[in-house]
């Protein structure tokens, strides 16, 4: 249990750390391995004010078309996730996609248009709905309040750890929680839908506030993390909010707002930098930032520049100080700045070592920069001195491994 | 000697194939090796229209800026480029640069103006003029007709072939050649300094005509090619025309200038092919062709959305014909299109296989396809079917080795 400011608590439980949710994840038959749960279901036992983002990829799966439209008016009692098949690019897909909306409304006993709907796995392929059929009854009687864990097992694909998380903090004298349910190795693989998250809160919160509390929170952490930079076609963040923890509705602008808004980013960020020490093949993960730049923006760019820069992150695999690569990412982002007053550092648990100073070459040890290198968690910090600008990336080194994971991966 | 249209030859002598220019590359000392030549020269007879296009990274070698001085008047008369290291982001990397051309100057008995210079190698670490200019008298005295060879040499660093290519056509009844050389393993490695051209012809053309004609074909070419994305802080491609062909000065828009621009554009994109497949660490040449585009602009930043894509490169490098990472490198490239008109195919020598109509899967043989990605060289196609934009970009996979050779490459 870590606190972060304003007395922010991470907490076990995942998606039924807030109350009223239940959840659970079977292996119906999607996936040959039948140690490999593939059907996840997360239920809220009364309605919520819900809402999303999705990947801005123009190709996305039919599972996305369904979703929108179930969240049209807001409002949400189930999430429900097959992972192994992504229902992309496929002629019957979007048919498919509302046949599991139904199938799932059907076993709940609930409308279709409360459930919120996704599909992680390879592109192109058809999805069996057979298996979703035949396991819905088993998957419906087994929620529990104990159920996150299956759930959260049951949307992993390449992910070599399960991600579930919760956090608590308190808002109008009521202790309130949000937890999540994520998969992604990063955003790694598209035609893996590489990166979705569920979240539940008992916090009772508006529609536009929510929506709200939602986007700057994705926009500090998904929207600055990658692996390689390709953009999947399935991804979605979901958030729904029960409002059993009986606090006054929070409202946009309000300091409960900010309250919840800062929970909810602390949540959002641990996943992210989860996601990116679980990238695929990855052995460090890498956190840029970019300081003292024009704008917030400006910085953003410029970070995310240097975290998708494969010889930065290649350089950082072989623990090498080569801090050329990342000036050099910074150079190309399409911002403009002031090269001469550039300053880079390496950072870790194995100390700090600076290796440029006003754009130019600084006489650094290399013994040094070896012992920071050589650690797990690696910050890069880039400080331009020009104004206040500040941002952070995520992301990890390229390995060996990751060109084996996929090179074959569908065969 | 292979035929294009319009009667372009390829032919032996590289930068040496036209008349009035000589070459040689020389061993001097910047780098330990001493089997590896690190200094080249290149020297016309007479003095040169000379046009040049450089990085468009912010970051940039202080050769460029030096360059940039020499051809301000558009003339010039040699080009001297080291390889081992880049003269970038040094503290005394402008006065350097513009010794190394002064000790050029006086070696030739030139004016320092007339003499294109760049460096290349590792970004931040201090360039030695020693070896240069003890190395200067027998880099002069050995210039010669056949010297083209050992200057493609000494510009090498990660490469593991020689470039040095050379075209002939004819322009006014008289017989011309246009000769290059170049380094690069693909835009791979920014503190490599990773790609150079120069190149060399014996037309007579002005001066605004031989800049047109090499932006026209560099746009086509080098601008085309992406290994991973990384641009580097020192690229430069530059030509020297010295007119001793006796043709009719070339003017821009000319039915001329037309056969001129297609030689140098034929050229550049030999040079580009050459370079993707001798990527860093590639096993295979890699073009994307999109076609049926709203315009030629769009139809690029596609193709090269797809050629720069991690996932699609790792997939190629395993053989495994997953079109779902190509439609998905389309779909975040920023361009909007009909993803339901999209057609997709892979080619090589082993055949053609179509894996997706209409933006959706086709049941494709899996045996057929193997044959066709098998080959070295493979060709994705796809078909917008809205328009007549089209565009090709050359990359090649990612593989083990590339990793390998780019996280320890500096220590």
């Amino acid at each position: 249990m870590t606190k972060t400011s304003q007395e922010i608590k991470f907490i076990e439980g995942g998606v039924c750390a807030p109350r009223g949710f239940r959840a659970n994840g079977i292996h119906c038959g999607i996936r040959k391995n039948k140690s490999k749960r593939d059907l996840a279901l997360i239920f809220s036992e009364t309605l919520c004010n819900a809402a999303a983002v999705y990947t801005r990829n123009i190709v996305f799966g039919a599972p996305i078309t369904v979703t929108k439209d179930s969240l049209s008016n807001g409002k949400a009692k189930a999430v429900v996730c097959n992972s192994g098949i992504a229902n992309t690019c496929n002629p019957d897909g979007l048919e498919k996609a509302l046949a599991m909306r139904a199938i799932t409304a059907n076993g709940l006993g609930i409308a279709p248009e409360d459930i919120i709907i996704a599909s992680t796995g390879v592109i192109g392929l058809p999805l069996n709905l057979e298996p979703v059929e035949n396991g819905m009854k088993t998957l419906v009687e087994g929620l529990s309040e104990g159920g996150s864990d299956f759930a959260a097992q049951a949307i992993m694909t390449t992910d070599t750890r399960k991600k579930e998380y919760a956090v608590e903090f308190t808002l109008d004298g009521k202790t309130c929680s949000i937890g999540a349910i994520a998969k992604g190795s990063g955003m790694i693989c598209p035609d893996m839908a590489t990166m979705l998250c569920f979240m539940t809160t008992d916090a009772d919160i508006t529609l536009p506030a929510l929506q709200s509390a939602l986007t700057a929170a994705v926009k500090v952490s998904f929207n600055m993390l990658s692996i390689d930079g390709d953009t999947s076609t399935n991804d979605m963040a979901s958030i729904m909010a029960n409002g059993l923890a009986g606090n006054n509705p929070v409202e946009a602008g309000s300091n409960d707002f900010e309250v919840f808004k800062n929970a909810l980013t602390a949540l959002c960020i641990k996943v992210a930098r989860e996601m990116a020490r679980d990238g695929e093949g990855a052995t460090k993960l890498l956190e840029c930032i970019v300081e003292g730049a024009a704008d917030d923006e400006s910085a953003g760019i410029m970070a995310k520049s240097v975290i998708k820069s494969s010889l930065v992150k290649t350089a950082v695999f072989g623990e090498d100080a080569n801090w050329g690569r990342i000036i050099c990412a910074m150079g190309y982002s399409g911002v403009k700045f002031d090269v001469d007053k550039v300053s880079i550092s390496f950072e870790s648990e194995g100390g700090k070592v600076a290796v440029c100073e006003n754009g130019k070459a600084l006489n650094f040890s290399e013994e040094k920069a070896a012992k920071v290198l050589a650690k797990d968690e690696i910050v890069i910090r880039a400080a331009l001195n020009e104004a206040k600008g500040r941002a952070v990336a995520f992301g990890c080194d390229l390995t060996y491994d990751y060109v084996k994971i996929n090179g074959d991966y569908r065969t």
